[in-house]
C-alpha cells in the first residue's frame, strides 16, 4: 500500500512537481498529426501536464507548440493568424515562429530591439507514426527520440488514435500493465456452457518482473491444464508507455499505448496499432474505428469516448447477466468504466488492498517514484537516453513448458533487434510485495 | 443567533465530524425499496453523509449497502455483477455478500487465505414502509429500529417518496419545524375578499416546547377570535425527522418527513403519508403524485423536483399578484424556493435575525448541538435507544379553550400508545430565546 | 510588470477588499432601467462586487436595491411580493421599503417593536440614461452623481446596453484604454491591395498621459505620412469608465463604457451611445443592436453575448485568412476573445511583457493601486467628488501638425463645459514605464 505522500508524488505532474519533471524529461505525445493537417491551417488548443499550449503547422510544414498565452499581455494565441512561417497574435500583432522567436512587433518603434530580447515559450516537436511528439524539458538537454518499433515502418503500416480520459494518468497506466483483469473485465461468455469465470488455469497467473533499459518487463506465466505454458509479456517504457500483449495465434496487430497527463484529473490516451509485415488492412482499420478493441470510438471534436461516465458507458445489464462480464460494449470503454471512477479522478492508493496480480503495478509505482525522487536530487531518468531499447513488441503465446521465455521473447522481437533483451536483467521481486502476502 | 463555529458543527456531517457521528448513531433512510425492486437486479448508486455507497438486492431478497469502491483497487462496485447472493467487482472478480464478507477472489492462488482476512465496508439495512433504512455507525452497537407509527400498518396504508434537495439538510429541517410559515409561504387567497395575509389570529402563535424521549414536542397555540384555541403539535424526532401537522378536520393522511444529508450541500428529502384506518385511496395517491402537497413531483431518474432553481420553481408572477402568496405551484416546491437558496446551500446563521416564531428552530438547533458536543465526549444520543417513543402522529385541531393540549395529544395518539406523552416533560424555554426579544 | 500582490489588489473587489472599497465609494451601474420596467413588477437578481442583491421598482416608481437575503432567516427576497411600496418576503411576510425600512412583521406580536429595530441592507439608486446606478459605500458619505455628458440630453439621444463578460473587470478596462489594438484586433482588410497590417504610420503611436480630476487623459498621437497628425484621446474616469474615441470625420455617436465587477471572475460591461445634436436614428440603433460595434448582441435573459467562448466567438478561419484580422464578427466579440481568455479569468500580470503601447494601461493600474492603498489608510478617492469633471466626450481626429491637442480637446467638449480641461494637468510619464524600455 502506498503512502498518501507517495500517491501525491506519483499523480501530480504540473509545472514544478517532481513527476512533472520526469515527464518533461521524455518525448511525449502532444496531439495527432491529423489535428494540424494543413500548412498555415487552424491552430489547435493543447492541454499537457497542466499547461495550456497551442499547436500550429507553419508554412514550411513544421509543427509549432507554444505556450497558449502571448508573452505580451497573455491573449490566447489560439485566435492567432497562422501566416508566413509564424503565428501572429490578434491583439497587437506580435508574431512568433515555431521555435518561439519573435519576428514582428508591428506597434513598437521601428528601431526597437524589444523583439530580439523576447521569446515565446516554445517546445520542440517531432512527428512520428501519426503523432506529434513534444519535449517539454530543459532545452539544452534534449534526449534522442525513442526507437519505437512502428517508427521504422512505411506509411499505412501503423495507425494512431487518441481519446480524452477523465482521470489521473496513473489509473490508466495501471490498467495497461494489469495483465490479469483481461480474464474478468473483458470476458465474454456463453451460459451455461463456459460460465462467467474463465477456466482456473487462466485466472491465476505467476508474475516475474525485470528491470530493463526502457523501464520494466512484466512476464506473466500461466500453467495450463494441458501441461503447456501461456506467456504474456508487457513492456513498460518510461514514462508511461506500454505495449499490450496481442495474441500471436490470432495474428493481431501489435498495440502501443501512452497515458499522458492533460492535468492531474484528465489524461490523453494514445493507442497505436501496427504490423511489421504489411499495411493494416480494411478489416483491421474497421476494428480500430469500431471501438471494439483498445482504440476508443470518440467524438471527433472533443476526443471524449462515445461510451462515457455521463451515459454509464452504455452498460446493458441484460447483456451483463447473459454474455458479457460487464455488459459494457468495447474493451476500451470497459477499461474506462473501472479507471475513470476509480474512487474518483485520483485513486486513494493509501486505502487499497493489493493482491498477487498487482505485482507489475507495484513495481511500476516504485520505478516511477524512484525517478521522481532522483529528479529532486537533480538526476534525470536514465531511460530517456536508451532510445534503442524502446524498439519492442509484446508477446502473448502458448508454448511448451521446456522453452525458456527469454527465447520466445528474442524470437518475437526479430533478428534486427539486438537490444530486445539485454544481457543483464535485474529481477525486482523485492519491489513487488503485495498486501495479500 | 448562532456562532459561526456552531453553524459549522450543525451543518457538517461527513465522516469524522461530530454531527456526522450523531447521524451515524441512528437508523436513517438510504433509498426507496422500489429503487432495488428485483433480486439480482441492477445496483444503485447511493450518496449518504458524504460517502459514496452502492445498494443491491441479493438473490435472497436482502438489500446490501456497500462502500462503492472495491477494497482491492477501488473500481466502482456499481458496475458489479449482482449474482448468487453477492456483488462481484468487474475489474478482477472479487465478490462480496450484503454483510461485506468476501466470498471469492478468483485470481488469487487456490490456497490463499486473503479473502478471509479482508472485508468490504458494509452497513446493515432494514426495510420498512417502502424505505431501505441503514445504520452507518459502530457495528457493535446497533440501536433498535424506531417504532414509527406507519411501520405497524399493512401494505397500502402508507406511501413513501423521496426528492433530491440541493441544500444543507438543516435548512429543510428548519422548514419542517416552522409551524408559522404555513400562513405565509403556502397561503392561497382571493382578492379582494380575504386579502393576501391570513387573519391576525392565525398569524401570531404562541410557542411551547418540551423535550421528549424522541427529541422535542413543538406545541403551537393560537387564540382564535371565536374564543376557541387552535393547536398544532409537531414532534421532532432525532436526528432529523418530523411529523407535519395535518388538519384533523380535513381527515388528511398523516405525514412523516426526513431530511438526510447526501453531503453538506445536498440532501435527500423523504415523505411518508399514511392512514391508520384503511389503505390510502386513489384520490390521496393522486394528490401525493401531483406534487401539490408535501411530496414533490420529481424526475424519476435523478429525483430532482420538476420545479427547481434552474426553472425558478415555475413561479408565475401573475398568480403571485392575484391568488398565491408565492406564485409557485405546490407546497413542497414553495418550501424548496426558500430553502435551497437560503443564502446559498449553507445558510450563514451567524448573520440572521430571529423572531418569536423561530423558537422551535432555536430549540432544535440546541438539542442537535448538545448531541454533537456529547459525541465528542464519547456519549451517543440517548434518543437512539428510545425506539418506542417514535410511534407518533402530529396534531392540528381546533378545541375549546378549557381542554388541555395534553389531553388532545393523548387522544390523537390512540389507546395502544402509552409512550405518546411521558409522565415527565421538561420545558425548554431557556433554549428558545430569539433576537426579537 | 506588476507584482503578484499588486495584481491581487487590482483585481479583487469583494466586501472588505481595498479595491472593493474603491468601487463602493463611487456610483456604479447596477442594472438597466428596462430590467425593472413596471411599478410593482417582477424583482430582478443583481450580482455586484461579489454581493447578491435584488432590485425592484416600487409602487411609486423608485428602484430599490436590497441585499438578496431577507435579514430574518435569509430566504431570497427575489421570490418576494412587490406590493404597495415595498418588497415582502414570502417565507414569513416581513416587508421592506426601497430604503431598507421594515414596515411589517405580520407574525410578530402586535405590540412588538422588533421591526423598528431592524433594517434590510439597502443601497441608494439613481436612474440616468437608461441605467440604474447604485452607491454601495458609506451611507453617511454619498458622493454627488457624476455629470456624464449623456445625462444632460433628452430621451432618445442616448442608448444603453449591457453584457455579461466572463472575466475579471480589469481585463476589459485595459482593452477599453488600449488605443493601439484597434489597428490589429479590429482591422478589416482587402488582399492583396491593403495587406493584413495597417499602414506603418497608424500602427506606431506616441503616448502622452495626464492626470485629470476624473482620472486620466490618454492622448495618443500618430505622425501621418501626409504630415498631419492623428489624435485619439481617451478619458479614463474612476473607477472603471472610459469614453472610446469615435471618428469625428464619420460623425459617429459617442460611446461611454463601464467595466463593473459582478465577482472577481465575471463583470458587467455597459456601453452607452449618444449624440448631443439629435436623437439616435434608426441606422444608428440598428448598428447598436447588430453587435457590429462596441455594443454586443446578447441573449436577452442572461446578457451573455451570442458570440462567446463556448462557440469560439463564431470565428471563421477562412474570413481570417482573407479579410478580417481575427475572423471573428463584431468589434465587441473580438474584444471578448482576447479578454475573456487572457490567461484565464484573472490575468497573471506578474508574468507579462509590456510594450510601448501599454503606457495608458500601466498608468491606469498605478492610479487604481494608489486609490486602493489610500482607502487602506482611510482616504476615499478624490475623483468621486469631482462630479462636473465627468462631462466629457472622446476625440479621434486628424489635424494640422501645428494645432495643439489641447485646443482640439476644448473645442470637442463644447463651450458650455469649462471643466473639460483643467488649468493644471500633471503629466504621469514616470508612471508609465514599460518592459520594452
Amino acid at each position: 500500500m502506498l503512502s498518501e505522500a507517495d500517491n501525491a508524488l506519483l499523480t501530480q505532474t504540473g509545472p514544478g512537481t517532481p513527476m512533472g519533471t520526469v515527464f518533461r524529461s521524455f518525448w511525449i505525445p502532444a496531439l495527432l498529426s491529423k489535428e494540424v493537417p494543413e500548412r498555415d491551417g487552424t491552430p489547435v488548443r493543447v492541454g499537457l501536464l497542466g499547461e495550456k499550449l497551442v499547436a500550429f503547422r507553419d508554412t514550411s510544414g513544421r509543427v509549432g507548440l507554444l505556450e497558449a498565452r502571448c508573452p505580451h499581455r497573455h491573449a490566447n494565441l489560439f485566435w492567432g493568424r497562422n501566416e508566413d512561417n509564424g503565428l501572429r497574435c490578434v491583439y497587437h500583432g506580435w508574431k512568433f515562429t515555431v521555435d518561439g522567436t519573435c519576428v514582428d512587433m508591428p506597434a513598437e518603434p521601428a528601431d526597437s530591439t524589444y523583439k530580439d530580447r523576447l521569446r515565446a515559450v516554445a517546445y520542440p516537436t517531432h512527428e512520428a507514426g501519426g503523432i506529434v511528439w513534444a519535449y517539454l524539458g530543459d532545452p539544452d538537454n534534449v534526449p534522442p527520440f525513442p526507437a519505437f518499433d512502428w517508427t521504422f515502418l512505411p506509411e499505412g503500416y501503423s495507425y494512431a488514435t487518441k481519446r480524452l480520459q477523465q482521470c489521473n494518468y496513473f489509473q490508466n497506466l495501471e490498467g495497461e500493465l494489469d495483465s490479469s483483469h483481461n480474464y474478468f473485465l473483458h470476458r465474454e461468455f456463453q451460459l451455461p456452457e463456459n460460465g462467467i469465470l474463465a477456466p482456473e488455469d487462466m485466472r491465476r497467473p505467476d508474475f516475474y518482473i525485470a528491470e530493463a533499459p526502457h523501464g520494466l518487463l512484466v512476464v506473466v506465466k500461466r500453467n495450463l491444464d494441458s501441461g503447456n505454458r501461456y506467456y504474456r509479456i508487457t513492456p513498460f517504457m518510461m514514462p508511461s508507455y506500454t505495449i499490450i500483449p496481442t495474441e500471436q495465434a490470432a495474428d493481431e496487430p501489435d498495440r502501443f499505448t501512452a497515458a499522458v497527463p492533460l492535468d492531474d484529473h484528465n489524461m490523453w490516451g494514445y493507442t497505436v496499432s501496427w504490423r511489421r509485415d504489411r499495411p493494416l488492412n480494411e478489416a483491421e482499420l474497421e476494428e480500430i474505428n469500431s471501438g471494439r478493441v483498445s482504440h476508443a470510438a470518440v467524438d471527433p471534436d472533443t476526443f471524449i469516448p462515445l461510451g462515457n461516465l455521463g451515459n454509464d458507458y452504455l452498460i446493458d445489464r441484460e447483456a451483463q447477466r447473459t454474455r458479457s462480464f460487464t455488459g459494457i460494449p468495447g474493451v476500451r470503454v470497459q477499461d474506462l468504466a473501472v479507471q475513470e471512477d476509480q474512487d474518483g479522478p485520483v485513486c486513494r492508493r493509501f486505502e487499497e488492498h493489493l493482491g498477487t496480480t498487482d505485482r507489475a503495478i507495484v513495481a511500476t509505482r516504485r520505478l516511477m517514484l524512484r525517478a521522481a525522487r532522483q529528479v529532486q536530487q537533480g538526476t534525470l531518468p536514465p531511460q530517456r537516453d536508451n532510445a534503442s531499447s524502446y524498439r519492442l513488441r509484446s508477446l502473448a503465446v502458448e508454448a511448451d513448458s521446456s522453452t525458456p521465455w527469454e527465447d520466445l521473447w528474442r524470437e518475437r522481437q526479430g533478428a534486427d533487434n539486438p537490444d530486445a533483451l539485454p544481457a543483464k536483467l535485474e529481477e525486482v521481486e523485492e519491489w513487488a510485495s503485495v498486501d495479500s502476502e
